[in-house]
């Protein structure tokens, strides 16, 4: 159960609106839920703010689906990440409204109750064309966390200009993530230029020595400008959620 | 020259108390300033909100000193880090008032003027006793940027309980900055329940297959809890500058 | 020839059911036996208490079958693991009886001599949905080898509280087994908690900085919880096969 | 407090040769008790058999000191691992009877209520000279920890015959310790030979491509021989907590 | 031209039964060949006492056939290793009577001229029934280059009885390959009791935390027993030409 | 827009062929062009002499043919890298006249106006006949930037006289690339005999301990003969830029 | 023998100030001379334009003044790197006229006929001050190598704005050296900035995940700025050849 | 006790000039001997031709000498390699005619029975001067084994001429030994000029990437030249016992 639902419900008992019988069950559910081969955490939408993500490497459909549906049936938004074509196949048949996301593997159902809008807006950076999946995971998980987006694509270093031309968009963000494989050298540039919280997210664009994203993890831990911290390679989701922690406080 | 500095400069031009010739020589600095073996960023506290840090290991004793000088000349608090014994006497010396930390391994001189205050307060919390010197250095430099301070100490997961019995400081923090070595896992574990950014941090505190700090390193950036974003490993002053961004936006 | 067969044949000869001459021809068979490209250890099971099990990777369904064949006409029950579907529908046709478990990637074909039941019994725990794979390896290494199974699934660091409502089942096991990919936190988490055995099992669920299971592998090893032992990345029958020599001692 | 203390209070109040308001005081000290720079775990011994064991490397002796007359003053043993000389020095100086065994770098205060002796007896084996105080390491803790010891030193498979004419020894263990740096084979070969659990503890001792015990570790987390564990490098404690929880099972 | 051909053109030479011209034609041939692509070393054997063995990786078919018949040209035999299955049918189709043996990966045109035989005998000693691809490339290669061969599969560590039990083979040997993959450990037994030189070649065989063979890569490495030299990871190729040079000596 | 396209546009200005307004409407073009999801850097040919080549990998069909069309729009060349065939097959219909290299994995668009030839010719040595598609990356690569090619293929250390006995190519090349896997010790080889700069690419080819590159890339980097630079893994199209900087000089 | 002074010898008998039989004395020195644990390379000068550099690394002082004393009698400079005070004391004793450079850790002997002035400048360019050691190793080198020099120090990308302040030194320059440690991402920003060479020395300046120097190192092989080449850790000499060779062609 | 020796004894009880019980005595002592600390092998010699030899690195002087004592008394010579100067000094003491050799880091007592002469000479040859004491092991180790030794030093691929100049050299070895650090590409070129088995010893000379011998571990592993093998970095121990082992065949 998402905050913004648990608010909702209490508004509605204290008006009238909803009776307290009816508020009880929806409140009674047990914090968590066992299928066997997964315990469902239904209270980390109270605890942190949003439900628990389906990570959808390694879980067969029927096991994404059957966890996807405890979730959706309290009222939570759902949210998949990593989905292949086949599981997400099922999902959308499964799920009226559910939205497949195929460059950010992702599959949303959108709660009903919108999420708290963020009080500044995420700015998402990317060095090149090819780091586009990570950064659009980023997107759709900030979306779904109630964060404005900026888009910002392609400005890598071997043409600093194209950056410095958008300088304005660095300094409007509230928390700018940025996504780079191969030398991932503009997080340090990013990170110099601008006041506000840099997350980097090294993707496994690149080839050699990158060594699937090594280099531009590295490159990122190791920022000479202070203040950028760093999320695993490819992690558009983790990068997402850690702004949308950063926003909502 | 920091903000508080440049916004008060302005103030008193406005009231009176400060003639514009006055001001204008303090302005009139150049943004950068070079010593041959150094380029010194002067604008970077009114980009940033901090001046240039000086990072102490590789420097000689001289290099420090005569970088330290042009920062305080004008006007802004000076902060080295990975300062050694040889290094920080000759600062003390030179700077009065200057304090050194050995745990931390820092020497500060303070401003005149104060840093402004953060929204919230910083939590940094430790695994283990041997990870306090890196916890010491985020924290003098949090504190050097304006950040109120709490401290959790010891509290790895081998006594989870530990953790658990001061759950209430998570609650409070606006920040949290979690320091560990060996296995790292109490980033994790904070971060499945705390709300607000967690920012970890690795140490080099371990032995054998902790290979330095790699282990907590990947540890940490594979939490399993969704929003944990890590720095370089013994990295406390990245970490602090990190939470002071989040807690100053 | 496992222990619990030589302890029977010998009581038949002493009640009388068996004559000396049917012993003898049991007990004559070589202790190895060559078959060109493989030796087989026929006395693996009389010294160590459980016959070689069959390693399918890298193996023709030939080599499996003939090596099958072999163990199964010494009356001890075959175990094979790693074994792909192909040569899992050879085996199944081969040998009426066997089961093939595809979630463990293991053919097992019972002794008609149950093995002797261990003096207390095995808890394995997992972190998430997918790691039971290998899970399930370990389960039914461990049921093989007589030990009895208790299962908590999807109990990972991210929701600690999962963990913490069931500890009573972490108080009643004789040996815990941990199954975790990505941060492998949960590992030590259950040695702070448990006075028994845990013996970690990493697995190569994850992505990027995971490198296939180096991180929880790490991660375990350098558990600040002291009494944790650790087998190799996904090796899920090690940790059964060390959990049933702790069950039987 | 340890099991056996507590036990052992128990049973005086209940024959009446203590008061039950002594044994409350006894019994009132808090679970956790924080230092500022250490929280320690007091309750570990009730919980897990054996009090908070202080890992000396990276504290300061006054840091050592302080935890160590906290942890002596609830009449627990006292074992500090990884002490240099200078530390050792205070501690023989502070505690009467402290021990310092320079080879293990160990410091032990024996409690008066000796530990609960285990139901077998642990052998430790090592593969060469330099690896004993690894091996010693292991011996002091266990012995801290109620376990009787067997010593089987230097006999690596470069010779394997001096192995094979011990071969009793292994068969009379209940818990096996192999000690081993270079190639760390030995393991391997004992984990074949032997019946009971084998742990193996991998060392630095080498040089080139035994990169710091790497080396062995991997062949050990490769062994052949199923039912081997593995702990850190270097890590002897470990190795004989973890035996000591299979001795007293 | 291999030193066999080429004495054998002198020696008929010297009984009249080659004549003077007809010699010089075969010894006219340029030692090196460029055919673009490719630069064939032709006097490789007379140097060397084989000719130039063609590495079938990475080159197209065409590539493959175009040097095997510049080779052939030369009366020398022809071998191939690393060849896939689509360049083996080509090859095969291509010279009447090439031997394709898809275990070791190898297709062989024999010379007219045998090999001269070595003084002593090759034996192969396997760990396991999967590293037998392994050691059947050891084994073409070293019947190409004239070696008798002596074969001891599946004898592993984990049943160390297996190996003593056929120790007379280790004293028969003139060299001995010892090929082991997952903790490699056997090239340290077999060079600790043997006599003659040992080489190892670890392979791939494995998982986890075998990183693809480096586990037994180091272990050799770092072999206890001195004498064992160590070749590249599923190298068989290579170790069968350095047991050939020592044979030939 | 390429130097030599500006400089014949201001030429055509100068000598009344072309009118002011045309000339000024092609250089009116803005540096850098959006298309949303790549930001191209049409003043890069101004800048550094030839116009953004497109990286291949990762992109779709799609998004390349756009970036294409966008650059060719300009009149410059267009050049793509590590394109699969799918991409290819897709440019080829688009662009009429391009050119697919199946070995080097390119797609080339001549530009109308040919580059301007360097002073001195490009001399491309590989190892083995494996290596010849990163070589002939390089080669495409140096052609579309106005280099002299000459090539010597397969010339191994392991065959050294097939390079002395090509040692007046050597003496005769501006500038060697030199592209070697395996033990990529032909870089230094060259680096000691020649005069000019030496620029080591090392490739992916070979097995085992080679680790993807990693091998030749370290002897590379490690290379005894000063003066030897070092690119990427496979990294053909970077060694020809640099070359062609150094040619161009 | 250097080139220039092989020509000026040859000038001189020309003009007849020298007489054949002293060149003759002069030229009749063997190419290679042994010392027994040296094998000097008198030609070195010859063919690549600089006599052999002593790396002074794991020498003692004695073999260090030897070699240093037959390269001196040869008539050309010498030059050693890598020299520790002790072995520079001895040097400065031994050599009138040498200069020892403490920060670049060289000793110089310069030549009587100075080196012939390549046609361009060198621009060294370093990310921090910390950096400054293995600049000057270049310096120093580059000096003796006949090239002239512009510097440009500590302005890392942390700053942007002062390697932009400064871009004119980058457009004058013949070959840039980019000196950068931690992210190391300053070669990419100035490979994209330049037109002409770039050669990027990674150094070991950093801590925890710069692994002495692997993250730079990465960072630069990684560049997405076509055209940087890269040397090895901490290389400042091996660069300066590099650059040598490119502004002499 | 070595093979000479048991040859020496039982020919003197052949010829009467040793009465059977003194033959006894001396043949009577165990195989092994338990020191407590250590288990002397007493049979390696009569096992392999040469007796253990005491690798000092980690051990106290007093258990190198107690060792060396056990073996002494035998009558086989005593060979201790990586000693340090404070062992050396008490082995000087204590043995009379001990020789120290500092460069190799040995201690050799010589037996007074010679060892048998091998049938052909080893070659060691090095890349560097640096190399030399990683030779020096080798040389000590292999005239304590009876090898006749050439040396041809500091003939690294920088300079390839200096190698080729001396190829008479490799010619006339049975066995050759090449030390290299570095990139270690001399090895390559070794073994494919020469005809008899190549022993490559990787040493940590170096610094950066090659990571303390790993960059020429890698090149020497995947040499190009077939018929190299490889012994760990700076064991120049191991490489000598390997030669002798294929000299002594």
């Amino acid at each position: 159960m998402r905050r913004e639902r648990a608010r909702d419900l209490l508004a509605r008992v204290a008006d009238g609106s909803l009776a307290v019988d009816g508020a009880l069950d929806a409140l009674a559910a047990e914090p968590t839920e066992s299928l066997g081969f997964a315990t469902i955490d239904h209270h980390r939408a109270l605890r942190q703010g949003f439900p628990e993500v389906i990570y959808g490497a390694g879980k067969t459909p029927e096991q994404i689906v059957a966890i996807a549906e405890r979730i959706a049936a309290h009222g939570d938004g759902v949210l998949v990440t990593r989905v292949n074509e086949a599981a997400a196949a099922v999902l959308v048949r499964t799920f009226p409204g559910a939205e497949y996301n195929a460059t950010a593997r992702t599959v949303q159902v959108r709660s009903s109750t919108p999420p708290a809008l963020a009080r500044a807006s995420l700015l998402v950076v990317t060095a090149g064309t090819s780091d586009l999946p990570v950064a659009e995971e980023a997107a759709v998980t900030a979306g779904a966390l109630g964060c404005r987006l900026e888009r910002l694509a392609d400005v890598g270093v071997a043409g600093i200009h194209r950056l410095l031309a958008r300088r304005e968009m660095l300094d409007a963000a509230g928390v700018i993530i940025v996504v780079a494989g191969m030398d991932g050298a503009l997080a340090s540039v990013v990170g110099g230029l601008a006041r506000v919280p840099v997350i980097a997210v090294p993707t496994s664009v690149g080839y050699g020595a990158s060594f699937g994203g090594i280099a531009p993890l590295l490159t990122m831990l190791n920022s000479c400008a202070a203040g950028v911290t760093v999320v695993n390679i490819d992690n558009g989701f983790g990068a997402a959620v850690a702004a949308a922690r950063i926003l909502h406080a």
